[in-house]
């Protein structure tokens, strides 16, 4: 099988590993192809060169996107989209499909408002001369939309007929494993604020906690191939949003 | 044939907009719920219900969402996903399906960017007290991810196989209605920022204008179920933002 190629910042989880995470789990044979030596295609000029390439007639906007043979597909939910049936990680039948991709976007939607606490003016210009409003943001972030969030997901673990170990059914979807990884970031980037939230939401952090615990994500958690947390992502560690 | 249920606030074009237009394009029949007399069930605190219905195992995170028969479905895009076939929307085999959404996905990201040049802190706080983190994110978003966004969708369309008329291939899907609502609320938000970028991409302008000369769009957009645009919705004509 040739394996899937995912193109994205070769520094970063970001977006990205949201698609390496069920790539990962799955144990689907992948490359991470900006992470290759530049002398094995990679790189991060590489990136840019297949994103700005002129001749793709359907381009991606932005990293990640995936390529599976004459298949390009771009925008994290509908890479992950297409891989669900193909990773059996989007549950049995269309209603499921539907139902983890819903829950998808709505981790995405926390990812972008993640994001912005500490960009809520341009994403371009520097954190250091945007922080007013990024304390400010931040405050509402902590205070609302992480309880928000974070309560909904209980919600509907809560409520699912087959029990709150998984979002979706009885089974591991890609909704899982994002919002593991959007609890994890949570963790590294508000630690006070996201453990108050988690005390309201336990079995949000028993998911987390469980997919941690998978073989194959426990590997790759271990593995060189998960790049750490750090201060160029979507979360970042700034103790003064936190509090 | 039942009429399909949308769930949407009742006084704003919104999210929900994105979902009207794919049904009022279709001729599909639909009731606009909250929209209707709260004698016929209709009305803002019954949507309030619904989505707090603790009866419901797959609750919405917030409107629009959708009701057919026993599916439930939320999420603006995942709306369309699941409409896209059925209204014959999405192109023809999954590939379209497919690059459609990844093109929904992307008019979604610009329509959060868009709501934040005047919610930049806080959804939940006025404007006013905003104003001036507004000031400064509306002129990033003017200068910078305006241009951005509609100069893709036109490479996008100038790199179409098919021709310049339609996002994918050679007719009309969701998507093309999707970028058609973004064009007229940056124009109606941001008329001289919009004008400069749409200068440089004409076959999004021309776009813009087809959807608007099709029949049964046109017909919407005369009828009273057209919401005009407003201060609470997601595009808001505050001349200080634009430039």
């Amino acid at each position: 099988m040739t394996p899937y190629q995912l193109h994205y910042w070769p520094t970063i989880q970001g977006r990205g590993e949201f698609v390496r995470l069920a790539l990962e789990a799955a144990g689907a044979p992948y490359v991470d192809v900006a992470r290759e030596p530049a002398a094995k295609g990679g790189g991060e000029s590489k990136l840019m060169r297949d994103l700005g390439d002129a001749h793709n007639p359907r381009p991606s906007f932005a990293p990640p996107f995936l390529v599976d043979g004459d298949v390009v597909v771009g925008q994290t939910s509908a890479i992950l989209l297409y891989l669900g049936p193909r990773l059996g990680l989007s549950g049995s039948g269309e209603a499921d499909a539907l139902w983890t991709h819903q829950l998808q976007l709505t981790v995405a939607d926390a990812v972008v408002e993640a994001h912005d606490t500490h960009h809520p003016i341009a994403s371009a210009k520097y954190y250091e001369d945007q922080r007013e409003s990024a304390m400010e943001r931040a405050k509402d972030f902590r205070e609302n939309r992480i309880p928000k969030f974070l309560g909904w997901f209980e919600r509907v673990l809560q409520r699912n007929p087959a029990g709150d170990t998984h979002l979706v059914a009885a089974s591991l979807t890609y909704a899982d494993l994002s919002l593991f990884q959007l609890v994890a970031g949570l963790r590294y980037a508000f630690p006070k604020a996201t453990a108050r939230a988690l005390a309201k939401a336990p079995a949000v952090a028993r998911l987390h906690d469980n997919v941690a615990r998978r073989q194959r994500v426990h590997d790759y958690l271990q593995s060189k191939r998960r790049i750490a947390f750090n201060q160029e992502g979507i979360f970042r560690a700034y103790p003064e949003l936190d509090g």
